[in-house]
């Protein structure tokens, strides 16, 4: 046997998870429990690399996960195998690829998607799956504040402290598109939803909240969409607005082909 | 202060609750938590006593309990006071009734929801919301086998062991309704739903359960329509069908007065 390459695509409910990346014992997270399991299925030590270190909450609809070794079972047979035994995740598909790919390294962009809702009477049903609002709020303002922060920028002003230190915090932003809808929580209350999408080359820590976040502002009326500016020049996190809180997040979809993300481009 | 007779409406995603009734110290139950919250609420102790003893996993649209007791704060105040505090449980309205009145005991009928997903690919959001079926099931079938169950019957085959020693087995179902629909869920997957929905004036121990597996097996091809009139006939659990798992059960509605169920009526 070979040693083999393997991409896994997962999708998961991060409501259970104290996030991607695995802790001490005792504490859940997506690496911690997929380790284990495809551990035990293969029979021999697995370690998985993951494209995206989601934090405690955020939810994914196409993470992705590489791991290196000598597996007994033919990679396809992988996802029902493993499926089987998970229940918050899925592994939707697993393939092999060429030595130096990484699910992080080989990552050209990332997409991820913020779901607000506009609180139903009875919200007991969405407190895991969308920031809850008392209110809809202003769209045209917030199409106009994330035109501002589309396109190349310094993100210094959108960034926590605690990640991992980068060398610059110049990102791209592809596109950065705003929708107003309808859903349904699984009770059948329907509510109107506000959804901020996003796709860039990469995002730094807690980015992609801080800019949810930050447009909720602006559609609340809190901020101008002309403020988007003067946050950006300012590179310190304070004038930006409030970070959305992690169960609005998905990871929605991860590229490692700079032709797919093309259709993205500013 | 004089002593209130207070009715609560409650709903709750029963995902993380061990059933409703209070159980022993670190079982976390509705009832247990609402105890808890109501009696640092209000600084003294709280008894609840709720319409229906939901078990672990099943949800609630529309629960009631009353508490009896003399209270210092005003009684509309409760829900908002208690909301603060609560997170998966939502005290929808709080009011005062005269003195005999006793949410299990004064309640003359209730209606059941139980909901079906044709899985969607990627189910790891429905898992606690639903019962997750393969293929969709043949409604015509089932809607005749539902009018077969509607009305007034002897429903021992459809009553588990272990529940509260009842009188009679005796029920009446007034109506029994199986709607297609489809449904979203909260990363946008739409799925096919079918669902079942079931007032009775009262329900035997995992009754609508039983109707629901048993239902899903007709739709499915396992039983005919024809052969509700034997499994009613046999008063033997072993008859019927499968016991439909409770994360796909909603209590939806309970009722205190003859006239609101007489639109119900068969």
């Amino acid at each position: 046997m070979t040693e083999k390459n393997i991409l896994l695509k997962i999708a998961y409910d991060g409501s259970g998870f104290h996030g991607w990346q695995r802790q001490a014992e005792g504490t859940r997270t997506v690496q911690g429990v997929l380790e284990e399991k495809l551990e035990r299925l293969l029979g021999v030590p697995v370690s998985i690399e993951g494209t995206s270190r989601t934090d405690a909450g955020v939810h994914a609809l196409r993470q992705c996960a590489t791991m290196r070794g000598t597996f007994g079972i033919p990679t396809d047979r992988i996802p029902p195998a493993i499926n089987n035994q998970l229940d918050d995740i899925a592994v939707l598909s697993a393939e092999e690829k060429e030595e130096g790919f990484h699910a992080r390294f080989s990552c050209v962009g990332k997409t991820y998607l913020y779901k607000f809702a506009v609180r139903p009477m009875v919200s007991v049903f969405m407190r895991n799956y969308a920031c809850l609002l008392a209110e809809r709020l202003n769209t045209a303002k917030i199409t106009e504040a994330a035109k501002r922060l589309t396109g190349t920028h310094d993100f210094a002003s959108f960034q926590a402290a605690g990640g991992t230190p980068r060398e610059t915090t110049v990102r791209t932003i592809f596109a950065l598109n705003v929708r107003e809808g309808t859903g349904t929580d699984p009770a059948e209350n329907s509510y109107d939803t506000f959804e901020v999408e996003v796709t860039g080359d990469g995002f730094l820590y807690n980015m992609v909240r801080i800019i949810a976040g930050t447009l909720s502002a602006v559609g609340a009326g809190i901020l101008e969409p002309e403020e988007m500016d003067t946050i950006l020049g300012a590179k310190d996190r304070a004038a930006a607005g409030p970070t959305a809180p992690p169960q609005g997040l998905y990871l929605k979809e991860v590229y490692f082909d700079k032709e797919a993300l093309g259709n993205k481009d500013i």
